[in-house]
């Protein structure tokens, strides 16, 4: 199976009745095409589409081909000024636009936490900060990423402690998350309390902490997947009356926005290319994301593949 | 500690500013005072108000008294016709107000499963029947309660296969979910899907089977307590995007809803006051509630302790 | 051009990739097809495409023909037992649906007036009545509309007071906003105070009382359409904090909700197919739905046409 | 009666029960003490309660006075760094808050249209620049306050035509309306198109012109007021399914916010702040408002009054 789902490209052919777009345009590619006719696809729900056609997806091929074939309204014009590197970055960028805006529903002035600080966990971080977000808060169990963390678009960061030996996931996500709450001044209501937290990790600790560090009436939206079976603190749920919702890649508007971030100049996505590779090297790239080193030895946050008979340099 | 938080009473006094009461009036009691100026009580969840006084949650006291003092906007005349004990029922019934109609938003025309047929789970059965619900399925271990949220309010009963020797949670769950979808002709989208699940078991298994039965986008209220650590399935709950909440008490305009689908004969609170007690019996009648069998032989749902001084006739 | 929205039939032919019909099927037939691939399709709002092909709308002819061809999700097989004609009633039906359940957000137990007792106000009603309203208040000026009314669905009607000499509409509508107050005990909030209004009269008068009669908080949703200038007391709008909006034909989840409603025998729409005609009498249909009159003297509610080479007696 | 409503002050004495204040610290006084108990104050909306005691609407006489007695947790201690000037302000942009925070859920990277730069509109204004708006435009007939609301918060201006001998409201509105579109590139949908508009002329040729401009789907708040009686659109109301909404003062969290903008640097009051007089000149201050004009020539925007014994050099 051919691999590939996070890409831009250039049009080469369109079809008759699109008008949108031209020969020679520069697009954003939506990965997904949903069937358009079941309910969630018409309610408004298109990212849940059971029916729905996903690159690299099987049995559909990826986009790390020549020529793909792609419905005309998933191809996003690139505003000028933005390059196809970033129009490929508007994949993940838009899984944090589905969590951080759409789900999440963050609103200027709320305050946020978001667990993991991985390529989606800094894009969460972005959209939070173009949202308006008074506080974001990230946390990672890596200091490096940290750092980047908070050079990029976190106002806050917290490096959980360490595990003491023999202690549960529940012991030391409690005691992880009492510290975050004390050291970073947060309050279960009021203006220092946590509005929304992502996590952006996938780890049972993360997801405890967050329902520690949420306050009373708020909202944890789950977007790292890492194991399935996670176990939480459901006294925590029940009495802060907490809604936990799943984010599952992006549907309508998500994509346009995503875009209008990027050409508005409200989330930089520049940073997190850190790597640039030829078709040739195209499982080189893998490597290196997989293991986020580099021959180079800087770590890699996103890594470029570029099209057949393109240069690196072209993109 | 004085016990009791479920009652209903006549008024004895009033302060010389309550308008809507007076001496001699039947009234439910809310038994819960908010503080009234934190954002959570100005803001419509005073559920939430960390600074309610709650009767018998200490430090407060509670209801078992001659007397109770209660702020006069919580005590509800109540309208001809509905009794001291329905009154008492309010309560409850309120619970299932807030987690069916308000927290959980069911509508005409859809469709809800209910895990536990305790009291709290035949209420939200009823709340749903209520509220116009298509389908109202009810689950429990016990096939004597099955019998009766079958003849009180579900439209469908089920219950659980047994489990296996050595079968995890998860793999029960699983199983068991799976036959529940079979056996009701379940299915995850279209007018055959579970709109709502509401959790007044507090069960592990429970919650995880919920998980499974409930549609692509659907809502999922947790109201019954058990153990507070559970073991749930998130990428169930991403995939599908689920909306997972607590439901903590009542808050506004709760115990008013419940008597008035009372009042109007849209809920019937009879079926579930099963035993009668004097003051002093009340001990016998928590006794009784706690293992949900009395002296006559029949299964207690709710026992009803009548005032001192009034015989159990006088309710 | 052909005319013709509200409509039924019986499949001759389908698409290849057609599963859910077969040639024979009984369908009712949505009558617009909206683009699929603007913003406002993808975002669960259908009903406002600006690509929209509606039937009877030019330069898109309307349906009554021998042979219609529509997207095969906009036609929906009739569950066993509901006739053509009642398909043909979907049209109007899922209007009301719009209004009332999926913009009206009208939940069991709230109050509503509707305005206008024509057919789509007294489908209004139906759906109120089928959500679980407790008060259902229909207000028209001709008596014996109410009349129907009050036996069809609503719980109260009102016959606005004449109107006196050289009262402005107004003055007019403040005094009859007061009566209907008065009479029919209306409060501006609590348990006496109405939640929703819905216009489908169009009328001046009507949503100038609407604005009275609502509910500090409330809703209002205009469907009815008369002259599109309409003199409104914003001071009404302000003070109350009213929602007014309007509402545009259908759109998703509207024309399965109509259906289910009917097939669950919660809406009767037999009470409102007063008059029969063949194909080639439709012009006298047509004349007799604008004046409301027929020959056989009875009002004319609904006249349904059958299909070429089609006897009334087999709908 | 006493005038005054929009104030600050110093604490004089508190009552015992206080935690939050002590004398001497200054604070914003929330004008409006709510009742609490009824059913607005307790479902989030206690701008509408019936019972309200609001400054200088009689009975209750206002602020303009040596001392004023407010419930405590109407007092905000301001925090460091804003006068009591900035705290008298956050009434006027508390009212802001409400029209395009609360009400208008304005959300960042959406645009928004003002109509009206006196006060209240320019406040509306810096919230949408303060949630994150991409686009806000400043509508007004008096050239003058459009440049300062381009220099202050707009991102566009629009001047509206003169209107033509003999033009009804509805035909300038609609031409005017027109040239807005076109003049500033904007489009029904997509990302030119308005999500909100807020109307705080409360001129009927605002509103009108409000209907053509919005997109489809659009909301529109009402928070200005002139004459009660205003002829609009149903038509474009109903094709487009517009939200329009009045708004009332305050609510719920809406000071918190006011306060948290100011103090945030999100939002500046200073430049709105024009002209200042002792508490003996009040009535001159009041004079320059209601005309716009002072001694100085310079247009009045707010004039603070300073308490007896105050020197304005205090503030």
């Amino acid at each position: 199976m051919i691999l590939g789902h996070e890409s831009a490209g250039v049009i080469a052919s369109v079809g008759s009745a699109v008008r949108h777009l031209k020969v020679g345009d520069r697009v954003a590619v939506e990965p997904g095409a949903s069937c358009r006719v079941c309910e969630l696809c018409k309610s408004g729900q298109y990212e849940l589409c059971p029916y729905m056609a996903f690159a690299a997806t099987p049995p559909y091929d990826g986009t790390l081909q020549r020529y793909y074939k792609v419905p005309a309204d998933l191809a996003y014009a690139l505003p000028e000024g933005l390059t196809l590197e970033e129009g490929a970055m508007m994949e993940p960028l838009s899984v944090a636009v589905h969590s951080v805006y759409k789900l999440g529903s963050l609103r200027a002035c709320e305050s946020v936490i978001v667990f993991g600080c991985g390529p989606v966990g800094l894009l969460c971080m972005a959209v939070a900060k173009a949202s308006g977000a008074s506080r974001i808060i990230g946390v990672d169990i890596v200091s490096s990423r940290l750092d980047f963390a908070k050079q990029y678009a976190a106002t806050d960061i917290f490096l959980p402690p360490t595990r003491k030996e023999g202690e549960t996931n529940l012991e030391y996500s409690q005691r992880s998350g009492k510290e975050l709450k004390q050291k970073l001044n947060i309050s279960d209501r009021g203006k220092d309390a946590i509005d929304l937290v992502v996590d952006a990790s996938g780890a049972e600790v993360s997801i405890q902490t967050a329902l520690y560090a949420i306050k009373t009436g708020g909202r944890i939206i789950q977007v790292g997947f890492g194991k399935p079976d996670v176990t939480i603190d459901i006294g925590m749920l029940m009495t802060k009356e907490v809604k936990y919702q799943g984010s599952f890649r992006y549907g309508p508007g998500d994509y346009p926005l995503a875009i209008s971030l990027v050409a508005q100049g409200r989330v930089d996505l520049k940073p997190l290319i850190t790597h640039r590779f030829t078709f040739e090297n195209a499982k080189v790239a893998f490597e290196a994301t997989k293991t986020g080193k580099s021959e180079d030895g800087k770590g890699v946050i996103k890594a470029i593949i570029s099209g057949p008979d393109t240069s690196v340099d072209d993109l």
